[in-house]
């Protein structure tokens, strides 16, 4: 074109949008707005009646019709790749069965590691998809994924090759976590000190060569590794350049989070029971705190993670959906939504920053993605709703009505 | 056809079949099944081997693919018809508003019936689309709602005339509750008593005239109408030939259930605080009890319906969604059957009975609804699980691959 106006691919016009811009102190709402996306980012954001002159010629208009924008939803935190489901396990509890009881039918994570290893990569692919296309169904475009249940360098990989297998699949963002550090494997049992030798000399260094993880996470738990343990693959991980985070302060306090702060981490996620100490070394280490409401709701816990001291510390909060066939068989952004308010009292504002900038900050992608501003990838969600509170309130009815995932259409209704 | 064959319209092979004839018992499994379907109706249901011969002529044969089959679910209690919604209240009462500050923005229920007095029945029947096709979207084929909105003759009748109006646009069947005596209007604000009688001598028999509601209820609860004062709706009823219901023992025990099964109710619902002898009574007079766990999350209540004294007394549980804008804003039946397992201990058995025959026999429709068998409506869903209990357990992932409303398919994936 020859004259001096932009020439943008596509505008979003009449659009009440919730820019999330400024964390959670609100939607950083920009009423009667566009904004204008080009190569996938957004190149502009204001009110439409600012809206600087542009080549008319080839741009796509998308007229919002006054609906609210949000950015994509950025869940920090899933194990959506997995064999098997426990949907029995679920229901010879429900029966009365003892945990001895499910333990010798085969239950529990062993359960869970044994199908994932039984499982093709296909297939493994193909229940995957699933689930993440549910989730990108309700406005998901960045998700996080985990291995941790292959538990040996052959099956890990395995898992994290398929959630790059997704990224390929689907048009959603895969951030990949090598989370060997997640049991001891039955072939270990009573030797976890031997298997974190092995996560951190064979599968992290293995891992970090076939640059197949972006982070590394422990479960830092009674149930799980201890502080010891955590720090051994800390350490592995740092020597291998790749960040940490960590499952810290869930059933117990064994100062999981204040050891990751020290080892500068991303996040440490479920933290129940952190106390005031671990959120201030959280703060200092600018750690995202990764609430998980699924969990909190499917395990019936009653100790709430201690939202008022995260709040008082300024500690961002980001609340993903846990997606995982034990403690969290939830493939639902949007309830995740409901439950942070409900269950957490977040306000709408938090739980929404929670899924959005706060989640993508959790996955060291602050500066691309889980806002709506200038240079941002433009994954963008349109929604038929008055006010941006009803994403948080209601359940069940899915008022996505476009997503744009870099910016183009990949659900439209 | 020339044949002593049956020429069925449909039969649907290579089934699994939860037939739900067994109340919570079981599923009623029927392994390598098939079902035949003439006019709507099931005409034969029971091991494909055992299938008689058919003509094959003119016969759909859906190939189930060794699938899942269930009934359609059986929503037994809604408030699916409203005006406007309470995110805005939500996000005031997570913002720290005192329900005095709440009710001074016009918040609760009043807030409902102004919107819903305002409402054209278009609006309404627009607004309501969008939950019921969410509902039908995750297997729903029979739906009850209520008014109780509108708080006065026209209003109501109009809330009623709104949810006959979706049997209409929709493939479900709708089962209509009035429930005038939901809430005390404003304009008889102090005068409780002149309001039921209004209920009673004008709009009871309105409603009758008009036969435009199948049953009706009454919201009897210290925030709501006394014993006495729901006696008097019961009496009205009863005289207008209308079966009785109560929402009754939600947050204390006035013996609403008792009082309602004098008037052989269909349900009592809630009942988060009944005692044994009000299940005793509900066992004598064969009434439903309606578990309504979506209300009880939301509400974070803290008192379970006493599930044990209900199995132990043989009281049908039903489980439904209570979709409404106050205090269950929830249209996902599927999101109910985890949480009546998750919150309320039941069993995935008792949860798919709740959602199929005893939701059914909440609305006196268990001789057509609610089951697989011979003489019900083919009213029939497919899912693409390997077990019942994945119902219930999983969230997000919607399983369901065909339904069926009154044999013919209206959702297929
Ligand atoms: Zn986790
Ligand atoms: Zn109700």
């Amino acid at each position: 074109m020859n004259n001096n106006f932009p020439s943008w691919q596509t505008i979003i016009v009449n659009a009440n949008i919730a820019t999330m811009t400024d964390g959670a102190n609100g939607y950083g709402e920009i009423l009667n707005g566009a904004i204008a996306i080009e190569n996938g980012t957004i190149v502009w954001v204001g009110c439409e009646s600012e809206l600087p002159e542009y080549d008319k010629q080839s741009v796509q208009v998308i007229d919002a019709k006054g609906q609210w924008v949000t950015p994509g939803f950025v869940d920090c935190h899933t194990h959506a790749v997995y064999g098997g489901n426990r949907a029995n396990e679920f229901e010879m509890r429900l029966n009365g069965a003892s945990y001895e009881e499910i333990a010798q039918a085969g239950g529990g994570i062993v359960s869970t590691v044994a199908a994932t290893r039984a499982a093709t990569t296909q297939e493994l692919l193909d229940a995957a998809l699933l689930r993440v296309r549910a989730m990108q169904a309700q406005g998901m475009t960045t998700i996080e994924i985990k291995s941790g249940y292959g538990l040996d360098t052959e099956n890990e990989i395995k898992m994290l090759e398929v959630a790059q297998q997704i990224a390929q699949a689907l048009p959603v963002s895969v951030q990949k976590t090598f989370l060997g550090a997640h049991a001891v494997p039955v072939e270990y049992k009573g030797k976890a000190d031997e298997y974190i030798k092995l996560v951190c000399q064979e599968m992290i260094p293995q891992v970090a060569k076939q640059n197949i993880a972006d982070a590394v996470d422990v479960f830092c738990e009674g149930i799980g590794f201890s502080a010891e343990q955590t720090e051994q693959v800390f350490l592995a991980a740092k020597q291998a350049g790749l960040r940490v985070k960590v499952h810290a302060e869930q059933l117990s306090n064994l100062g999981g989070t204040e050891l990751a702060a020290k080892y500068q981490a991303l996040s440490s996620d479920h933290i129940e029971f952190l106390d005031e100490a671990g959120i201030c070394a959280m703060k200092q280490a600018d750690m995202t705190a990764v609430l998980l409401p699924g969990a909190f709701y499917f395990l019936r816990e009653t100790q709430l993670p201690p939202i008022e001291l995260l709040r008082k510390y300024g500690v961002a909060m980001a609340v993903a959906t846990d997606a995982n066939p034990g403690t969290s068989p939830i493939n639902s952004p949007q309830l995740m939504l409901n439950m942070a308010c409900t269950l957490f009292r977040l306000t709408p504002a938090e739980a929404l920053a929670g899924l959005t900038c706060h989640g993508a900050k959790a996955l060291g992608l602050s500066d691309c993605k889980g806002q709506i501003a200038l240079g941002y990838d433009a994954d963008i969600a349109i929604w038929n709703i008055s006010q941006p509170a009803e994403l948080c309130y209601q359940i069940g009815v899915n008022p996505l009505t476009k997503l744009f995932y870099k910016g183009s259409i990949v659900i439209e209704h």
